[in-house]
Formats: C-alpha cells, sequence, structure tokens
C-alpha cells in the first residue's frame, strides 16, 4: 500500500498535485453496457440500489474501464426520503415518484428520522465493501442537498416547473422550513453514517436551486445546506473534504463563497476562470465540462475539456463534468476526456 | 389623443418616468378565462395564431383587464420557422413539435427566407388592427432569438437536453453556423415586417440561452442577436427600443452589456440589484419577478414585487416577471402584481 495521499483528496485539499483528478457525475451509468447488463438482472431500480454486492459492481464499472481519480457510491438521492416515510418509487422512463407528496402539517409531520444503519443497511454495507475493492481509489459519499429534496418530496416527482414545492415555500415559508429542518436532521446522519461506514469525502447535491431567487436561495437553500455541512463537520472532524454541485447557480455565484464546503463543482455555463476570479485562489472547483459536448464524440470533447483545463491551471481544480453523464454518450468520448486530462500540461 | 409618450416607451429609452411601467411576459394566456374561451372556439393553436381578429381579442384581453402599460403581439416564435418552411404543428401538452427537423445540410439549404407579408400576412394584419384597438398602449413584436429557434428547428421540438440541438453544434458546428445565419435572415426581415406593420418595441426571446457554456454563447448565440438586431436598425432608424430577454444567463452576466438592446429582460434567480450593479447604470432592465410566487397569491407576490421595486429603485426599469405567466395563475395575484407597482413609492 503506498503512503502517497491520492491525487483527488489532495486537490479536495487544495494541496499541489501532479495534474487535475478526474471523475464524471453519474459515472454508474445507463452510457455502459456494463451497468444496463446489471441493471436488467437487477428487478427494479430501488432493488439494485438495496443490494450492495450489485451497488459495488456498478460503483466498480467505470473505475475498471477508465481508471477515474474518484469513485462515488451508487446509491440515490431519494433513499433518505425513503427513510424518512416518503413512499419513493422509479417510475422507467420518469424517474423517481412519491407516492404520499408531503404537503401540509400532518404530512411533514409524519415524517421519521431512524438510524441509518436500521433504515437503509445496503447503502453502508455498500460503503464498506466498496473499501475494500477500490484500494487506493478515494471512495465519495453523497445526500441530496436539502432544496433539492424538499423539491422532489413535496412535487411528488421530477417536475418542469415545480410548482406544488414552489407554491408552499411562498405561500406558507413557515412549514417549508420545517421541513426543510426535517430534511436536515435525517440528511446529515446519514451522510454522518456514510462517513463512518468508510466514505472519504462527502457531496451535497443542489440540482433544483436553479429555481429559486437569489433572495429565496440566501434564505432557504444555502442555510440548510451549511447546517448540514455543520453537523457533519462536527461528527467526523477536519479531514472529510465537503463538494457542494449546483446547478444553475451563477445567478448566486457571488455568496457561493459562504458555502461552508472545500470544493465547488459548478455547472457548465459559468466560466471556470471567471468563477476563480470571483470566488478567490483559495476555493477548489470541480467542473464544468458541458456533458452534451460528450455525446458529439471525442473530438469536441477533448477541446471542450482542453479548454477547461487551461483555464483552470491544473491546480485546486478536479476534473469533472457540469452535471451527469448522459445515457447516450459514446465511450469514446470519456476516454478522450481522460486521456486529454492525463496528458494535460501547465 | 394626449402628448404624452407612455411611461413604457420612455421608460426603454432610459428617460424618468413617474414610476415603472408593468407588463407581464405571456400576458395573453390559459390563466384568464377569456382566453381559454377564444382559445376554444379557434381551433388549434396554429388556427389562432393565423387569425387575425382572434389574435387581436387575446392581445387586448389583459389590456383591458389589467391596463398593462404595455401590449405585446399575440403570436409564436414558432411561426418564422414555419414560414421558412419548417413542418410546425403544436400538440396539445406537449408544445411545438416539426415534422422535419433540421438535421443536415440538405435540411439547412431547403430552407426558404420568404418575404414575411406573403409568409404570414396574419402577423402584421393583426399588429395594423392593434394599433387601431390599443390606443395611446404601445405595442411590442418579437421574434425568436435565432439560437433559441435553432434549438427547436434541430430538436424538433421541446426537449429536457436539446441533445440533437446540441450534438450539431458541437459536432458540426460550420453546420449550426449556416442554420443560424439562416434564421437571422428570416428573423430580422419578420422583425422589421412587424416594425412597419406598428409594432413600438421589438423583444427577442432567448430561452435556450441557458444550454449553452460561456464559451458557446459567446462565440454562436450572441453574435447570432446582435446580428438581428443591427440589421432591424439600418431597417428602422434609432427610435425603436430593443428588449433582449434571455433565460439562465446569469452564467454569463458580464458579457450581457455585449448585446446591443436597449431593455435586458433577467430571469428571476438573479439579484436585480446586483445586475444593475455589474451592469452599469444606463442599461435598463426589464424583470424579474418570479412567476411561482405568483401561483402562491397576491400577498407573496406584492411581497416579491415590493422587493424588486425597491432593488431597482423605480428608474431604467420595466416591471416584467423573470419568464411567462404560468397557466394556473390566480387573477388576484396579477391584480395584486398591478397595484403594487402603481401604489410604489421611492
Amino acid at each position: 500500500m503506498s503512503a502517497e495521499t491520492p491525487r483527488f483528496l489532495k486537490a479536495c485539499r487544495g494541496e499541489t498535485v501532479d495534474r487535475a483528478p478526474v471523475w464524471m457525475m453519474r459515472q454508474a451509468g445507463r452510457y455502459l453496457d456494463e451497468y444496463r447488463a446489471v441493471r436488467e438482472k437487477a428487478g427494479s431500480f430501488l432493488d439494485l440500489c438495496r443490494t450492495p454486492d450489485l451497488c459495488v459492481e456498478v460503483t466498480m464499472q467505470p473505475i475498471r474501464r477508465f481508471a477515474f481519480d474518484a469513485s462515488i457510491v451508487f446509491s440515490d438521492i431519494m433513499i433518505p426520503a425513503d427513510a424518512m416515510g416518503a413512499e419513493v418509487s422509479f417510475v422507467p422512463g420518469k424517474g423517481p415518484v412519491i407516492g404520499n407528496p408531503i404537503r401540509d402539517a400532518a404530512g411533514v409531520d409524519a415524517l421519521i428520522s431512524p438510524e441509518p444503519e436500521a433504515a437503509c443497511p445496503y447503502v453502508f454495507e455498500t460503503i464498506r465493501l466498496l473499501r475494500i475493492e477500490l484500494g487506493e481509489t478515494p471512495l465519495i459519499g453523497f445526500v441530496a442537498a436539502p432544496w433539492t429534496l424538499y423539491c422532489y418530496m413535496v412535487e411528488g416527482g421530477g417536475s418542469k416547473n415545480y410548482e406544488e414545492a414552489m407554491t408552499m415555500l411562498h405561500g406558507n415559508p413557515e412549514l417549508a422550513q420545517r421541513l426543510l429542518e426535517k430534511i436536515v436532521e435525517y440528511g446529515a446522519k446519514h451522510a454522518i453514517a456514510e462517513i463512518k461506514a468508510g466514505a472519504q469525502v462527502l457531496q451535497l447535491f443542489d440540482t433544483w436551486a436553479v429555481l429559486l431567487s437569489h433572495a429565496d436561495y440566501l434564505r432557504f437553500a444555502l442555510p440548510a445546506v451549511n447546517e448540514v455541512f455543520r453537523r457533519v463537520r462536527a461528527a467526523v472532524g477536519p479531514d472529510v473534504p465537503f463538494i457542494y454541485f449546483a446547478k444553475g447557480t451563477s445567478g448566486v455565484l457571488p455568496y457561493l463563497n459562504q458555502v461552508e464546503c472545500d470544493v465547488l463543482s459548478i455547472d457548465w455555463q459559468l466560466d471556470i476562470a471567471r468563477a476563480r476570479q470571483e470566488l478567490g485562489d483559495d476555493v477548489v472547483l470541480q467542473g464544468n465540462l458541458d456533458p452534451l459536448a460528450l455525446l458529439a464524440g471525442p473530438k469536441p470533447t477533448a477541446e471542450h475539456t482542453q479548454r477547461i483545463l487551461d483555464a483552470a491551471g491544473g491546480q485546486k481544480h478536479v476534473m469533472n463534468l457540469g452535471h451527469g453523464i448522459l445515457p447516450k454518450t459514446p465511450i469514446a468520448s470519456v476516454e478522450a476526456l481522460c486521456e486529454t486530462v492525463r496528458n494535460w500540461k501547465a
């Protein structure tokens, strides 16, 4: 076993690295034949999430194929909602559905905050198995940011405008706040359990931050994110890096320094050089390749990757996409991404 | 007839006004009973767009009910695509569909650039009738920004990720550029014809700018917008204000000063005070009320409206939503918006 700290962990901590580490959001996914093969034999998507051996297998697939610098445990942001008492299912072609959308005080009060190891032992068993399997490759655990999980729980699933979620926020902000607090409570416990099981980094996903005005982002979403990070930090100590991913947060860019994390993962619209300028030299940035560029093949992928590496400058940067990889992505594009990262010189 | 210039035109030109003018994107729409009644008797949505008497009626409905400071001709951003030879239809619950998505050189070359008055006379007839009907209320004409129309034409309709549109952009940028140029050519002619028929202001809608990285926005979307504005300016002279609306462009905020328009219409995420700070005192800003706040009723609508009016400060501001009004919006919310604007004091 090498004594060298993996470059992904070094980069997350802002230490000097030989090159930017690279991994991809949703790297265990449908663009891989071997993932689809496991997915088919697993039964439902939830069955897959609940079977540690299969979760380990699909988590390892992209590591074996591309030797990414980081691994992320295969699970789903809806698993904590399920643990809290939301009736979660996954409808093929539609995504997550909540059978009992949370839209009133009774619904909020009925949510529970169980012990994560009792409620969803398969997540933590997967992590324990992965740490053995992965060797030197660091493992990321994750939860949804509270606002994003709130959106699914109130709306009852994915949506274009999240009209129910937004109407509760605007019409009954006290109730919205209570639901956010419940999500913070269980979410922090879930994240702590992931780290105690062996996850070395924590990422929060805040996909639906994009729905909020800057004022509502600062009032509702950001404090909830920080409350999760504070609780986890208090439980796990200073050594675990925290990553915050949000989509469409260029509108709140000047406030992102207030997120109490080590790494800010940015979408593909923002110029990473401008993010650096706005946020200062201390922050580590993750991203921000356009996932659609990969669809067009290896040549545009390499060009876009090169541009981002040049703009980011090789340090305090984790190469990644600006959002999850798309199912139709050619393998050759992922190879081009990895090769460009590995060949890049300052 | 009063000699006083309407406050909407004064505000668009950056002149001092007694209060911010107010109108709403998609103000002629499904949230109004009287619109739904016309829509039902009209046949298809395209039939409605092609019948000047009905277009005049639905354009006038929100003016009669709320006395907005501006009117926008009822039409659709897909009408120019139809004029260019795309097979446009509207599928209820799904939106626009293009029967012959434009995905290769033959498709691009087959597009035509007819005389607008010959291709879609109903648009210009509607405008001529409206100018009589409207009296002092100014009339806005519009077209889609080239990039946004490109998205629909290549994709074949609305989409989550616009994978076909983005794949052509990344994989064959020369062809993408040729298609954008064709859209610029007809779009500018269409806009000029709207103004010659009587539209007093031009608004470009760039909803799908949000899909682009800052680099691609600067390379493809922004130059195409400016090319339309330049051609129209050359044809109609200096007196017609130009408005540019884009959604999710906070990521390119520092570059929006490069848009050759008089008014920048911003989405609801961005802090309007920050937009002012970043873009300078000369620009007129339009927006940026969260359309979801209106769903929650008059009280949150009034609060959000008040906050924006306070932040914008009453001058060089056109009060509007950050995106189109939603079909489920209560009338009382629109009334609260208007009342708050009319009662606002600096």
